[in-house]
């Protein structure tokens, strides 16, 4: 019998659940505004429960905003840790769903989430290393090494590396609550409106904006190569709806290197290296999926 | 019959050469300076062939300056790449070394190589998640990630991540000649000597330069720490011998992160989070045995 996934996309604004098996194979979907914990928690285990009566779901997955507690070993596995969303700190979300709908949960962060789709079914095929980073209200990006997601100590936050300012910004400092001039204070969608007054989709295309967030997209991704060394970089999240930014992007973070990084993906294959993702929006629900298949084969190598 | 390996520890300017199984059983140790390709492999390879006459190797490990081609579909696998050290560029070794010597060859980065030797005798001991990084005439960053050696596209380049200059610098542009004021560009040895005119051993401990040194090494730790999250970060090289430099790097660090990584490992034990390497100045040679017993051990899954 064909085993049918769950897949929960939770996001600061909205939830996305799906039931299917991949891209081509959605059963159900439906989404809802993210309010209090009890509430959004409850709409999402009653969809479950509504849409898999006859066919029972194998595995749920979940891709999450944060920061949550990945740690197996922790008491609070499975939680969001100390958000600034509203009476969301240290909810406990993994076990919770894990216990109502009583199968294995994979749990992780959105942007490892939207990494592992890409990697199963999108951008990232075939590949054993690469980095998903979104670009919208906030910056945050995961990463896959040696065929596998990056965790580490907590899990990355590639969004607060320090950028040096570049001469000409209106706000050079940064509007990063914590670090000013990271790379989420210098170029998340916030970060632009502060420079220029305007939110990112009213900004002209021809507007010098877009040319010094090109800049510093290009020194991020600079620093990025440097310390993972990716076989592709997949730029998602609203900002990147802009895709005028991608071939100025591509050509900047080239000038950044200056031929350092001596790899014909990069010297000659720029436009298959720095790219939008395959998956599209659906890259946060899709690999929610993608860890429900995971967190289930993940249970059958215990248990064999 | 126990097992003996060689390890080469390929240095810019001297190869280091051991052969036993671990840091308290060398059998055999040589060191003599770079010269030509030609003539310092012939050395290394007649140091083995001279002192393993009764107890064949079983493997050799070479832990190498570069850049270096790792990829083993590559045509020029283990290779010494465009260097600017006269004469290597191109350079043939893995290959050369593994026929004269007839037995398999690990072969990674010198930097890769330490992490490695960290962490099986060293100060990364049972983690997953470690980076090692020597600061000296250059820098360099080698990583462990899910308990396997980064790679990636070609090999990590953490020494060239873009720093901003921080006000009172003496040479705010750096002197990297690809970058400027990258990671290399700002706290390498010579970024020092540029900067105070001294060389780091001439310069007293309770000069600026120390203070400003203490604060470019946090802000890349900084970064690469929201990048890569490790669990434990080793710093080594000639510029981390002025000891005093640990202190203040830790408590930098955590300026830096501004309390962003909610994690005990950063918040109450810096001081373990942050270390020198266990194996000093022998990290290298001791990575090198490391690469030569997983070339064996991934010799042996390949063949059963």
């Amino acid at each position: 019998m064909e085993k049918l996934f769950g897949g929960i996309e939770a996001g600061g604004t909205k939830f996305v659940c799906a039931i299917g098996t991949g891209p081509d194979d959605i059963r159900a979907e439906t989404q809802f505004p993210t309010t209090s914990p009890d509430e959004t928690l409850a709409r999402t285990i009653a969809f479950f429960r509504t849409h898999s009566v006859d066919e029972r779901l194998a595995a749920v997955g979940i891709a999450t905003f944060g920061p949550v507690d990945l740690n197996p070993q922790s008491e609070h596995y499975g939680f969001i840790t100390d958000t600034p969303k509203p009476g969301w700190s240290q909810t406990s979300f993994a076990k919770v769903i894990e216990a109502e709908l009583g199968v294995p949960t994979g749990f992780d962060t959105d942007v490892n989430g939207a990494m592992l789709g890409e990697h199963r079914w999108g951008a990232a095929q075939g590949l054993e290393n690469a980095v998903y980073l979104t670009i919208g209200t906030g910056i945050g990006g995961g990463a896959l090494v040696n065929g596998r997601l990056l965790h580490g100590l907590i899990h990355p936050e590639m969004g607060h590396v320090m950028l040096p300012p570049r001469e000409g910004d209106p706000k050079p400092d940064g509007n990063c609550p914590f670090h000013g001039n990271c790379f989420e204070g210098m170029a998340s969608g916030p970060a632009l409106e502060a420079k220029w007054g305007l939110r990112a989709e009213h900004l002209p295309r021809d507007h010098p904006a877009w040319e010094l967030e090109a800049h510093y997209l290009a020194v991020a991704l600079h620093g990025i190569i440097c310390v993972l060394s990716p076989q592709r970089i997949i730029l998602g999240g609203g900002v990147m709806n802009q895709t005028h930014l991608f071939p100025q992007v591509r050509k900047k973070t080239l000038e950044s290197l200056q031929g350092y990084v001596q790899h014909q993906a990069l010297l000659s294959r720029i436009d298959r290296y720095i790219v939008p993702p395959a998956l599209g929006k659906r890259a946060g629900v899709l690999g929610a999926l993608a860890l429900a298949q995971d967190a289930l084969d993940s249970r059958r190598r215990r248990s064999s």
